[in-house]
């Protein structure tokens, strides 16, 4: 059940615990109540500010002796409710634990603590010539990307959270202090821990301590944009790319509903058709020959109107265009609520699952712009809805469904970077089957009480 | 306790369900308790050949119901002992289950049964234009290098078994199917159970079929061979080379003994004196200019004696030389048994490691030639030991643990990648601290009666 208030004996032992740094009033609790999307308000009884792992420890000891549950906070940035606190108790903010820890620029590896932000570790990591590839567009904490195996527009090049965690330090829901993984970029010594609480949002253990894989700045990058007369050659056009061992860094893939956004927000003045963002690193010949070699790809496949951001400033506008497309699609209907969907199907099938889902919009009462990670076969529908509107929520919710079990269909998953949270849970079982059932024998062995994050990616009642 | 023979019920059971593929003859346990290196004799009650998943499962039903120990069995090539049943019981052959189930290159994935091995699916995949590049030296089955997490020479490129293996079929411990993953390339739908099997050994589940990732056959590649007046400017040379952007396909270290094993073995006329091997992959012009700057750095570091093997017969040749590595090495002693360690640390500390090692080994009574996967900070020691000679033995295992526990203290781990097996159990708690205890609790939680492989990887008794 969700408690609305700590019991005095729990409370009193956080408060001595961390003083100040134990928060009931009410405009914390209310802010970590809240979400990115459509999911409703639920407010914590408190909130924490640790500033150590010791501390993080400290807590779960008290709140399991008490079976208060616990629930990690990052930036507040997941879109499918990760961070709401479906039973109540202490929502964990990390804000005060949010330093790079040490720097290897040898072995191209950081340790930082879960609450720094990527933008902040970039800004950080400037002067070593290394930079943190994963971009899911947010300015999301490291912990928050890690716990929702987050990834975004680099990942067809430098992979997701999955591939660019090392190692981690992880208080378990006994209080217990665990490190997974080394600095070493391999190993066979056993079950792979890191993989297993990257990605389980939180509902394992609390990440206190991220050991992350870091990229050398590329000598040289290039970006371009080009408009497809469909949605199939723009798929055609990437999967020519990828076997012919093109080296993208990012390729987006944006429909013309979203275009019209950026043309309205942006004043970008570009074709209301599908189009492709993409963006070479390396070497300047190397970027030289990727670009000419994809020019002429684009150019069999019938693309159109092919244009190079030489500039930094042009290529810094053309991602920032990018990354706002969630605020472009808003604006598309000022006071709506995004629902934002996202699924990953083989990039053979993103040509169908796109065409279909596009076509099941268009025939619907909403508005839903569609964009993804095409490189990757992830894509997203920002549906827009009218908050209290119920005939909207039921179609959204109907549209969304549907798209999972599109994916799923076609072979793919119900999410590519996304995650669960609350928003995806009644999906698992069929994406899962029985394999859903052993997570659930995962989490019971590993939170006996359903202390962490309860409610989330596993079901356990 | 391990035992010779199987009770009559099991033993009926299974020759109902299987047939002449149950074996209990003497050469079948025989060969099924042997293994690649130094580790005794253990022979499994029986031998089975299932040719489907559902044998497989029946199988497992019927050795759970009468709590009879099942190990798998792939090419009988790892390294510490990981296939031998300890406990007797039934020894899983996959052999008569290596059949390719399904190419897709579009989406640059294969479906597979677990006993093919890595060359045969090189083999049929030719056509394709694509291939598997996971390469661990041994043609060892694709079960089998799933379940110790292998990697070899190309994983500085393209990663290890972690990152090439996008879901999975499994058996459990209780005989139920489940399958994780999909042919997406990434997902966020709960814990990553693929990563939990890849690295198992088998103590979590009977891998039965494998989705891989694939990669195009480079259009160019380019190997060469350069000497080093020592260990530390070799390593440095690869550093800079990871540091400035150019992406190896492979870099391998031999050590000087190495040299002399391959100059005995295979007249291969190379200087007595550490070397790198390494190789290119992309467009013919990518990879002209990746030679090149490999080129200007390795002269900076002053190395010698560089030669490129353009010709695909060079190339072959040198990457046989350096695969047969193991054997020119155990030449070195005509009827020594190797004692092959595996470490892995960051590539910051790789001097300080192996000088250390070669150092340690050059004041013991043993040869042990040092050669490895560079780009990765792992490295191996060959050591050869006079079988039944127990001073030798003693200081194989001395210096076995030493390895160990240096690569512990330069924070990095006790195997790269040939895992745990029976070898490395003693350094478990040393590595993981009270993360060993998560594995086991992981191990009891999916195998309750501690019927898959017991006595590999955890400790649950």
């Amino acid at each position: 059940m969700r408690t609305a208030m700590l019991s005095p004996e729990p409370l009193a032992q956080l408060q001595t615990l961390l003083g100040p740094r134990l928060s009931t009033s009410a405009s914390d609790r209310d802010l970590h109540g809240r979400n990115e999307t459509h999911f409703p308000h639920l407010p914590p009884a408190a909130v924490a500010y640790p500033e150590t792992t010791a501390e993080v420890a400290a807590l779960m000891q008290i709140c399991a002796a008490h079976g208060v549950p616990v629930t990690a906070w990052g930036a507040g940035t997941s879109l499918e409710g990760h961070a709401l606190p479906l039973k109540g108790g202490v929502s964990v903010d990390f804000a005060r634990m949010n330093r790079v820890l040490s720097v290897h620029p040898e072995d191209m590896v950081v340790t930082v603590q879960p609450g720094i932000t990527r933008e902040a570790l970039n800004t950080e990591l400037r002067a070593t010539g290394l930079f943190f590839p994963v971009d899911p567009g947010a300015n999301a904490s490291l912990g928050g990307m890690a716990s929702t195996r987050a990834s975004g527009t680099t990942a067809v090049r430098y992979g997701t959270m999955r591939d660019n965690v090392l190692a981690l330090e992880v208080v378990l829901a006994d209080g217990r202090v665990i490190r997974t993984g080394t600095a070493a970029r391999k190993s066979s010594a056993g079950y792979d821990l890191t993989a297993l609480f990257v990605g389980a949002e939180g509902t394992l253990g609390l990440i206190t301590e991220l050991t992350l894989r870091l990229q050398g700045q590329p000598e040289a990058v290039s970006a371009a944009v080009c408009a497809f007369p469909a949605m199939a050659p723009a798929v055609d056009t990437v999967i020519a790319t990828i076997q012919s061992g093109i080296p993208m860094a990012r390729i987006e893939f944006v429909d013309a509903a979203t275009v019209a956004a950026f043309n309205a927000r942006d004043a970008a003045d570009m074709p209301e058709q599908p189009h492709l963002l993409v963006e070479f690193h390396g070497s300047p010949a190397a970027v030289a020959e990727q670009a000419e070699r994809f020019g002429e790809i684009v150019a069999d496949m019938g693309g159109e109107g092919f244009r190079w951001a030489h500039r930094p400033e042009d290529r810094a506008a053309l991602w920032k265009m990018r990354h706002n497309a969630y605020y472009a699609c808003l604006a598309l209907r000022p006071g709506a609520t995004a629902w934002v969907t996202d699924v990953c199907v083989p990039i053979s099938r993103l040509a169908e699952a796109v065409e279909e889902t596009a076509a099941e919009i268009a025939a619907s009462i909403l508005q839903g712009p569609i964009l993804g990670h095409v490189g990757d076969g992830n894509f997203h529908a920002i549906l827009l809805v009218e908050p209290g509107n119920s005939a909207e929520e039921t179609e959204a919710k109907r549209l969304a469904a549907n798209m999972a079990e599109r994916a799923l269909r076609l072979g793919g998953t119900i999410t590519g970077e996304h995650g669960i949270g609350m928003g995806k849970l009644a999906y698992m079982s069929r994406e899962h089957g029985e394999a859903w059932d052993l997570m659930a024998l995962i989490k019971r062995a590993l939170d006996p009480e359903n202390l962490l994050n309860p409610g989330k990616t596993v079901q356990v009642t």
